[in-house]
């Protein structure tokens, strides 16, 4: 017999990764939002959220990720099985650590799980990603494959879409430093360039197959060499108030490296240790404290884990 | 003692590699050229070339790529060493697969060899890509350094300099094929976009990524997906009669993937087997051969060979 509601709680992840700009994402082991879902016996999608900061998350279905995400799934299967989904927000939105991504994967295992698992892992990624669109205006997976898969992922193409699991070095340890403001997704995408020098793309494509050499042969040195984002990191960085003195800060306390999470305002950097990685996160904090912002560390080995069934 | 002559074989290479545009090449196993260095006890460098279609080969050292590169290094090593360099010209100039790498490569190993190998292989890399450029018009490595190092290169970063050697399944095969007319390597460089759409920027790192992990969890199918060029091909393809009808001939009989070699007229195939590579190769020459070109192909695997010191 099917269950008639469960809990799933799915991770941030960090996307973009520097020279991995709308290639690469990782999970993150916290923090993480929790969706209960409860199938009802009348059509219609119910959303109820609870969590700091989320006054702006839309609770119409169609507007809101979690809710999205069930539609597409249900409407692959042709349900129209009607549902409450609870979204308690563990990860505040617009902080650029997959939040949206994280409501959007909990929600696809959940509703699949209800069903009886009629899709698989993969089949479920394309509903995640029409659940996080409504929230970044673009279909992207660098958020919503790690927070489904876990690990570190590629997203090699979008058309047909190609999604690699990258080898991970045991050691390497990822900080998250969220500091207390919101930029918006849409707003960051719109900064980029529509074009961009041959020079700069020849020169982003050696870093990132730099950074995959470097996750492979577990060379922490040649992953930092790597990490430099042509693309984003220029623009963006302006959004973010003492981005180069709180990456110059990780950088000072040995990060292998440290750029924006997806489209910030969090910014991320990679370490060669668990120690290593606090170390800097409090660097980070301090860095953000000095110029006038509070903010949260978040340090945790790339995070190998699908969304976790709660009860 | 020191000697007085020495012999020296380096052989051609492919560069680019479909979507490691500007930073990827590899080295096969012929044709090769081979360079005669004997000291002289007067100053000045003295060149003789002989070998088919070298009619066009500058014989003025500054202008000759072994020329310049012997320059260079005996520049950087204060020595006004004279010379006599006999270059035999295994590789037609101008057809794409390295040839001014070869005869580069080739002479700073021979003068080198010489001078009592007072520098590195690493630190021979300079000279040779200063002798190349004199051939190409710009600093590049792609076949230079696979000339020098063997096996498949990727050139990380320019600036600084930072070549990787990538690993190589055993059972990778090229083929590359010759046909009988010559691209000019700075119209060919002329040719390319100045700038790039985002988008496709995006997509070439990608399926970098994807062809570094494809080598290192030798996954052909990777491989192949990976092997898309969006920079370089689309425009120089043109240049090359019947281009898309030898590709495809290359495709339907079983290769993983076929593109350009460097800046042409030759084309380049990878193939799971030698025996693989050799059916390629025949119906990559049969396809020109259809559209009015004679050709030649060289089948090898990915050559993992210093240049060769005969005497």
């Amino acid at each position: 017999m099917l269950k008639k509601s469960i809990r799933v709680r799915a991770t941030a992840s960090v996307a973009n990764v520097s020279c991995g700009f709308d290639c690469i994402g990782y999970a993150i082991a916290e923090p993480s939002d929790v969706i209960t879902i409860t199938t009802k016996n009348k059509p219609g999608i119910e959303i109820i959220i609870s969590g700091p900061k989320t006054d702006s998350i839309p609770t119409k279905p169609e507007k809101n990720t979690a809710g999205k995400a069930v539609l597409s799934y249900l409407n692959s299967i042709n349900q129209e099985q009607g549902c409450a989904i609870e979204i308690e927000k563990g990860i505040p939105p617009g902080s650029g650590i997959g939040s949206s991504a994280a409501s959007a994967a909990a929600a696809v295992v959940g509703i699949n799980e209800l069903m009886g698992n009629p899709l698989t892992l993969d089949d479920l990624l394309v509903h995640g990603m029409a659940g996080e669109a409504v929230a970044s205006g673009g279909f992207h997976a660098d958020n919503i494959a790690p927070a489904l898969f876990g690990g570190m992922i590629l997203i090699r193409s979008y058309d047909p879409l190609d999604i690699l699991n990258l080898p991970v070095p045991e050691d390497l340890f990822s900080t998250a430093v969220l500091p207390d403001f919101v930029v918006n997704t849409k707003d960051a995408r719109r900064m980029l360039p529509k074009r961009v020098p041959l020079k700069s793309a020849v020169a982003q494509a050696g870093n990132l197959a730099g950074f995959t050499l470097g996750l492979q042969k577990a060379d922490f040195d040649l992953l930092g060499r790597s990490m430099v984002d042509l693309f984003a990191e220029p623009v963006r960085a302006e959004l973010i108030p003492a981005f180069h003195i709180v990456q110059k800060a990780a950088m000072d306390n040995g990060a292998i490296g440290c750029g924006i999470s997806g489209s910030g305002p969090a910014l991320f950097a990679l370490s060669e240790s668990e120690d290593a990685s606090r170390k800097v996160g409090t660097a980070m904090v301090d860095a953000f404290k000095k110029n006038g912002l509070n903010s949260i560390a978040y340090s945790s080995p790339i995070h190998k884990k699908h969304p976790e069934i709660l009860d």
